[in-house]
């Protein structure tokens, strides 16, 4: 006798750009290739923005985007064993206390990494070549033979050593970097050259040609690179952002730009996103905004999520402990 | 007793960038750095712009840095030996009917592959995020979500495979991109997946996601990637230069960019250089245009094309054959 199905249903949001929406096609390719743990699943609801949460909730087992109303979810959804975001970061869900007790809680961590190392393969070698102001001369069409050294030994320190720091670190080495790698314990990591713990984050900084930040946003990140910390860094210096718009206190940032006293910046995320066309950060000097798509497979996000969530899935069903489970306590 | 020491000139240019100056403090860090060799070298004189070359040429056998005028060298310079350019496009010196026979001509190839490296490591990246379109965004202050593909598994065509084109498939292996070299032998490469002819270029266009232009200017390669060649690229094609602007029909390139009939492209040469700012290339879509300043490092330049000079020189003394010689036929 076959064990009763599980009910997933999947939450999605019109205010996510369409690359993020998981929709039926997805869906059926996805257990094409997973048959095996497909066969375990039932019914399958796909709602938007909450339009059918509540008629599905109640005898639902499993819920992949988290829901914009998540309060009482234990009476609402009293079913609920696995909830699952489709974003690696979960700032926007913090702090956690509307997680039931019992409810396993992960992320898309996994996701983001092989677009994150070409964005970071590209980074390095733009700033060290001058590119934002090689752009700012295109504008302004003046030709003028802006000539960079070579970017081989020099030192990259990478703070966080997850998904995305990882990546960097990854991309770092293929472009000739030294690695300072910065996270909460110094255990070694196979693309760093030295980890450091966060306690450390002020002694490394200095040697730091480039600092990358890559860190989840939580209480203890924000503004974790502030202006202190800026003017620890060379003058010749560069700051690359992946991570969450307000672990960088970015109008220090914007104000050293602007005075010379750094070299320059790569920033993917922003605060407040989207930017307003006013906002000053667009001119900075030196500065080149990408409107936080570093990490994001255009083409294959959802393929490559779901094929993160059948692998949970698997792991699940066998008994056994999931990956990228969320930390309450550490809020990622 | 020992052989008689060899006389050096070299000549500058003051026309030319500082980065391409040879200064006394070059050469005697370069013959500390090759004692040896140094010893056969005897009086070294410093000329710019051809300020002292004709009082010094009659007795000097050894030519660093191609003079403006080169007519009637055999008289001027009868005890002349070995010629050696430090650029590796000697394109401005052609045709070669100046070069005295029996005079050995080399260029600075193997000078510019570690930085053309880090460039292309950039380029591969920058285009397939539509880094030329994010820009233009962030000049009209605007944030627009432009999500990209995975570049890799992509196809690079490089059409020439010396010092550059070598750099630049290295780079797209490291991007995980596939690669197809082009060259005037089908001999293999071993950072190219497939090697065809020039004969097969037209072959090999359409299947390109990247073309890479990497030839020196000949008069075979001028307009070799000309509005016919460009029409066999499938519209998501990126169009990289880093040979020289001849190589390429710029016209014809912007010109489908502002139409959308390629997806952007890098230039690094341009035709004229300095680019005027009345040129409407400046403000084509999708185009990004670097100064020429892809292949040379701004700090090391003139010591690594002396440590090239100095190993040639050790071949020239122990009688071998040189590295670098132009072959007049060919004109590189």
């Amino acid at each position: 006798m076959a064990a009763r199905k599980l009910r997933l249903h999947i939450e999605n949001s019109r205010r996510k750009n369409p690359i993020f929406h998981t929709l039926p096609g997805h869906w059926q390719a996805a257990c094409r290739r997973h048959k095996a743990l497909a066969r375990h699943i039932g019914a399958v609801s796909f709602g938007w923005d909450g339009d059918i949460l509540e008629s599905v909730l109640p005898q639902t087992e499993l819920v992949i985007g988290v829901p914009a109303r998540r309060d009482g979810l234990a009476q609402r959804a009293p079913n609920l064993r696995w909830l699952h975001s489709t974003s690696a970061g979960i700032d926007a869900a913090l702090p956690l206390d509307w997680l039931p007790r019992g409810v396993v809680f992960t992320n898309n961590s996994g996701a983001h990494g092989h677009k994150a190392e070409q964005y970071m393969t590209m980074a390095y070698p733009l700033l060290n070549a001058r590119l934002p102001a090689i752009i700012a001369n295109q504008q302004a069409r003046r030709w003028e033979a802006l000539f960079s050294p070579s970017l081989a030994g020099k030192t990259a320190v990478v703070v966080g050593l997850g998904d995305l720091g990882g990546a960097a670190a990854r991309a770092a080495k293929k472009n000739g970097l030294n690695v300072i790698g910065v996270r909460r314990s110094a255990q070694k990591h196979r693309h760093a050259d030295r980890v450091v713990t966060y306690k450390q984050l002020d002694r490394v900084l200095p040697q730091a040609d480039f600092v990358v930040l890559a860190v989840p946003l939580t209480s203890e990140t924000r503004n974790l690179l502030d202006g202190r910390r800026l003017d620890l860094l060379k003058p010749a210096a560069f700051v690359i952002n992946i991570a969450r718009g307000p672990v960088l206190d970015q109008d220090a940032l914007a104000q050293r730009l602007r005075r010379g006293r750094l070299a320059g910046a790569l920033l993917d995320v922003v605060e407040p996103e989207p930017l307003p066309a006013d906002a000053p950060l667009w001119t900075t000097p030196n500065l080149l905004i990408t409107p936080h798509v570093s990490c994001d497979d255009g083409e294959h996000y959802i393929d490559i999520s779901l094929d993160l969530w059948f692998e949970n899935l698997g792991l699940m069903l066998a008994g056994k402990r999931m990956k990228r489970r969320i930390n309450p306590g550490l809020g990622y």
